[in-house]
């Protein structure tokens, strides 16, 4: 049910690569890949994952309130992450020339959805 | 000059709270906050100079090029990073229902006027 969530978003993106729902422990709960995606989804959402604590450490330390969302924008790459609850987040990876703002919009869309099936 | 910039930036961006010119090693270049800016905008810079060399690592580890952006939405507080070089960054605090839109315009309308007189 997850693998279907995560591919209709990816799909209706251009330039979206990959889906991923997973654990801030970094142990992914399903990934969504089209094509051969580079750097492999899996690492890129431990990469995350880890990042994610970090950051949410940040916002706790400055106390503004939960962590909601992050963007990350490389030259290559740019990862969206929607965080659903203390445990998990889904993110979406997409081309640098993709419309982020769309891959956001489907996140938040998609972020209830599953919140309800976790 | 820095701050004139960052002041510009942050009266052109409705609910803008303050703006930043900050090495990665969390050393302030010039601030410049809108009213008494809650947490200071200061310890807000050194947070995020700490996290952008956590994602910077990322980023090197996936091979995904250079780091560019960085948005954090947390419920109180939005803050943009636009990434200047290895060194600097510079970075706009927003409150949640302002434009992010147009702060990620402005910052990167202002990243190239700040490089050249870094």
């Amino acid at each position: 049910m997850f693998r279907d969530n995560l591919q209709k978003m990816v799909e209706r993106v251009d330039g979206a690569v990959a889906g991923i729902l997973m654990g801030f422990d970094g142990i992914s709960v399903e990934t969504y890949a089209r094509g051969a995606a580079t750097p492999d989804v899996q690492t890129v959402g431990m990469e995350f994952a880890h990042v994610l604590t970090q950051v949410r450490r940040a916002t706790e330390a400055l106390e503004v309130g939960g962590l909601r969302e992050l963007q990350v924008r490389a030259d290559n790459l740019v990862v969206l992450v929607h965080v659903l609850n203390n445990e998990y987040f889904v993110a979406c990876a997409i081309r640098p020339d993709a419309n982020s703002g769309k891959a956001r919009y489907l996140l938040r869309m998609l972020a209830p959805q599953i919140q309800s099936e976790l």
